[in-house]
């Protein structure tokens, strides 16, 4: 019945055909694909293009307009400096290793999970267990690869070894990456051979500013530093107040050391990043209430580090309540991240939040929880939710002399008292000529304590200090006296904290397209891609019975009356089928067709065709239209749709 | 009055206040600032950020929308032999000269250019004519620079010959520039040194990809080849039809060799490219008659090689006809671009296209207009519309295999007649071995009048053929006979041409800010930005009187009524008056304001203020959201909003 939802999910995932579709209609492929291409650099034709700009569309919606963040564009070639000081230079890294025979490179961590995945693959199959359907194809093409690792049985210790090793690799560090190499035989899929010690290589793109090569420079790996650097304007820009955002969408650049997994690892990319600047001292979040009862799947690192990756189903109030989450804005931007993806088409039964564990994490960050969606390649990292703290400002003031603060007029000046030494300066510097400036720094260096000490000894009528070189200077209350003093400070300053959602489109824009692609069972042949409008490349399809002359008008009155609605369509005036036409938007997810006929030009009907149900509705051009658009705009669904307009069964309505 | 226009351009336009102002609101900034910048680098803060978001969404109605472009999205990461075959690896690159002494580096030409405009500049102080009030500032920041060049009072005749080199400049090659500085002794302005000879710098940024360094690779420097390698996945997107376009909105880098211009000359940009694919055989546009009537300023390469730079206001549809512009379909482009531009904000009187002189043009070019726009800088090109003819294509495709053709199926078949060779391969083989492939290629080439030479020879009992080694050999009837054959083509392929109008958005919005830039004679210290509403940031400011609880749930209203209709707001409850919020939205070139007082709370009254005119009405609530929603979205005009709504005069009006 044209009114009742299909189930997406009746068939198990293909592939090899999901791959096929996206290939086909040109979603995405590989960038200089005619040059033989290059791993890892893929470029977005047109659905994937507007699919991409309809993802963006929706993120500023949902974070930058509904949270007035400031939006900033900042560049992607970086000097040096910056990333010295942030410690990208030193830090931002992988493991790899190199076939000791060929001197082919493979990222460590991949290398291990790679292969473990498959022994443990091979002694499910000789244990005659059927393999999950989701991994059958991550199987074959492992099997492919994996030269000796197919089908043989382990014994149950060593496939729970690896079920634990597994659980937490992102936890290894390099020199364990390479025991693990050694201890369980490791070796290159594709040879055979062994592999090397890992070693480390940076991630960042390098290249030269200018005509004389003077000023290194780095592609940026993230977009956060232009956030950071400009912190001081963004502040005035807000009025001095905090918490505030900052956001940019824009490209990052990895030199990823093998990409091998599509869209999920690719070395150049675009991310929207978001920087969040609170007081360290309070880190809630006035609209905390407001996704306090979200759910969410956590699965955090005490039960990683205890070999497990079992996730608990949680609200965000109680996991900020007990502290699993570390606090309310942290909080409230993980649910926000959850109700983003799921808004755009993700399966809310695939989305997990996985915290990291303490080697994991990034240099800077002091808790993070990465959306992890799953997906045929598994568990893909998508959104990453950490709380920088004042690690960044705290090292680009420290480096440039520019204060990266935030000054609050206290309501309350506080009042303190405190002992101050106080020089007749006049008398010091006729007394100890050169010596006077060396005094006064010693004594600013002396903590509370040590004050007390001179205040009594210049009680008993002197008190001698010793100069760096070792000199010793006897100092009398006429030169110096320490008293107590009353300050009242009317201002506090402070470096604020950040928390940083950062979201890999690429990943998002590939998860959705798997998460939505089915195919229907009498066209087991063709996908349909089931996105959900707001994203959806095209909203409406409009269709004429064929390329003749006479439909002209017609299409142009419906495509500008969508245009002005705010709609976007496309006209599909091909020499095919109307039946090959709306296949052909099925696959480009397409979620409604409107089809003009000689009927149209003699009583203006046109039929509507939702695309999920292949279920068409016929009335009046003007009533379909504004059918159409309340579909679109999601302020009416397919239910409401079929109340409004007559049901279509191929033959003509009478009017 | 509320409803007269205001004259922006009452004042001399003052190039100190306004970059304060674009500095104080951070429109944009140096980036890395606060590491001192790096030249030619700069990062957008919100409103800049936001009139960049805006002028890309209007562009994308008014090219790809509107005439149903394909929108891609390629890499910026490149690898070199890309840029090999398209000939910038040896071409794309600027002449550099240095500093005999210090090895400073500078651009050859803008190094003439610079001084040749100094010496007039000071050659006109000497005569005692007042230089040009848009000229003031150049001059002031020459004079600083130009050691020599000051108030030196010139020949007629060099005057002359300054005037007219300056018109052609871009026209000369290296060695020619190099002359030019021995010939008038042009030295290094800011040390009067003596300059090298110019030598090529590269201007693409280089990089190398993966983990060994194994593919070298450039940034690139324009996004068109993107487009190129993709066309056949596009053509086929486009169901194998011609004419058609691809449109691209992306980063592009150019390592400048001495950035200083602020915005106009940067290393790291935004651009928007379309190259749209025409049959090289008909040049004709379908919607050409739409803008016919578009006139236009053009300077035509002819006025300037004769050392002029005067305009012809003429219509495209003239420009067309007299072959000025070289065809309908370049000729629609720069209408469009004309449209676009004005339609934005830029003055059109300061607006004019320039065609490339013959050595100007790039070297995949065949005619080339640009877009220049008049500014405090000078005449800078912002927008470039170029006929690339076949090149592009050709040379990938000639490169990798790989056919970048259009295949069109003819309606009726070409039907020619040839002579053809036609071999008894069986005899042929028997009699002359291995040298029987050879007689058949050398067939193969023969022409027409050739084989009518062999035919009368065969038929007189035998021919004779000469290979490539020189050995004769002898054939008869036996081996060939030479027929006249019919050939029946039904489908004819060919390579299409390029036009492609290209984008440089940051120069665009630049001079749309000096456009737009003026002072208020009453507060001639603050400056306003009178950006059209489909490029301003902000599109309605809230104004609430004061930060009082009070006012939230008005606000709250106000806002997202705004927001439903599509309208972007902001609210400003900054602790300061309601007229320095206003001053300082003017200066954000926020066009409508809105307060909420005590009378609104009471009353539901609420005041609608107007940026140029700083008229005020007031009305209810909802009646002047729906003004100002109708403003927003150009459905209705100041003048019209005057009769919708009451004057307000200060007093609360009596309900």
């Amino acid at each position: 019945m044209a009114n009742l939802p299909v189930n997406k999910t009746a068939h198990a995932f293909d592939k090899v055909k999901f791959e096929a579709l996206l290939n086909r209609r040109f979603f995405y492929a590989p960038a200089f694909e005619i040059y033989g291409g290059v791993a890892g650099l893929y470029d977005y034709g047109p659905p994937g293009s507007s699919l991409q700009a309809n993802i963006i569309a929706e993120w500023r919606k949902h974070f930058i307009v509904e949270e007035h963040m400031l939006e900033i564009d900042s560049t992607i070639m970086t000097p040096a400096p910056v990333f010295e000081t942030s410690g990208h230079v030193a830090r931002f890294a992988d493991w790899m290793v190199k076939d000791a025979k060929t001197g082919d490179v493979l990222r460590a961590d991949h290398l291990v999970k790679n292969v473990f995945e498959a022994r443990l693959a091979g002694d499910k199959e000789a244990r005659g267990q059927a393999a999950q359907p989701q991994k059958e194809d991550e199987k074959k093409r492992k099997k492919k690869n994996a030269v000796k690792n197919v089908a043989v049985q382990l014994s149950d210790e060593l496939v729970k070894e690896y079920e634990v090793i597994l659980a937490q690799l992102d936890n290894y560090s390099g020199p364990e990456l390479g025991e693990l190499c050694r201890k369980y035989d490791i070796r290159n899929p594709d040879t055979g051979n062994e592999v090397t010690e890992p070693q480390q290589f940076n991630l960042m793109f390098t290249s030269s500013i200018g005509p004389t090569g003077q000023h290194p420079g780095y592609l940026r790996p993230e977009t956060a530093q232009g956030h950071f650097l400009n912190f001081s304007r963004l502040l005035e820009f807000n009025n001095g107040r905090v918490p505030f955002a900052s956001a940019q969408i824009g490209r990052s650049f990895r030199n990823e050391i093998s990409p091998r997994a599509g869209l999920l690892r690719v070395r150049e990319f675009t991310m929207a990043e978001i920087e969040h600047y609170v007081d360290p001292d309070d880190k809630r979040h006035e609209r905390f209430g407001e996704v306090r009862d979200v759910v969410l799947d956590l699965l955090d690192r005490n039960v990683q580090v205890a070999g497990s990756t079992d996730v608990t189903k949680i609200t965000v109030g109680e996991a900020v309540d007990k502290g699993i989450i570390a606090n309310e804005t942290l909080g409230y931007f993980v649910a926000r991240i959850y109700q983003f993806l799921v808004k755009i088409g993700v399966d809310s039964a695939r989305l997990r939040f996985r915290q990291h564990m303490a080697n994991e994490m990034a240099h800077y960050a002091t808790d993070c929880w990465d959306a992890e969606i799953q997906n045929s390649y598994g568990w893909t990292e998508c959104v990453g939710c950490a709380d920088r703290a004042a690690y960044d400002l705290t090292v680009h003031s420290k480096k440039t002399g520019h204060p990266l603060i935030v000054r609050q007029a206290l309501k309350e000046p506080i009042v303190t008292e405190k002992l101050v030494a106080e020089f007749d300066k006049k008398t010091l510097g006729k007394t100890l000529g050169k010596d006077a400036g060396v005094v006064q720094k010693i004594f600013a260096d002396l903590d509370e304590s040590q004050l007390v000490k001179v205040q009594g000894e210049l009680a008993q009528g002197s008190s001698t200090v010793v100069t760096p070189e070792g000199k010793e200077i006897q100092l009398t209350p006429a030169l110096v006296t320490i008293e107590r003093k009353t300050f009242k400070q009317s201002v506090r300053e402070y470096t604020p904290n950040v928390i940083e959602p950062s979201f890999g489109l690429g990943r998002i824009l590939y998860v959705l397209l798997e998460h939505n692609f089915w195919a229907r069972e009498q066209d087991i042949e063709r996908g349909v891609l089931s996105l959900p409008s707001v994203v959806a490349p095209t909203k409406v399809l409009i269709v004429p019975l064929s390329a003749k002359e006479e439909f002209n008008p017609l299409i142009q009155e419906v495509s500008s009356k969508l245009r002005r609605a705010g709609v976007f369509s496309r006209v599909d005036d091909s020499n095919t089928s109307i039946g090959k036409r709306y296949a052909r938007n099925d696959e480009l997810g397409t979620p409604f067709g409107v089809t003009l006929d000689f009927a149209s030009v003699q009583n203006r009907t046109m039929t509507l065709r939702e695309r999920d149900t292949t279920g068409q509705l016929i009335g009046n051009i003007d009533e379909v239209i504004g059918v159409v658009v309340d579909l679109v705009n999601g302020s009416s669904d397919w239910a409401e749709a079929c109340n409004r307009l007559q049901v279509y069964d191929g033959v003509q309505a009478v009017e």
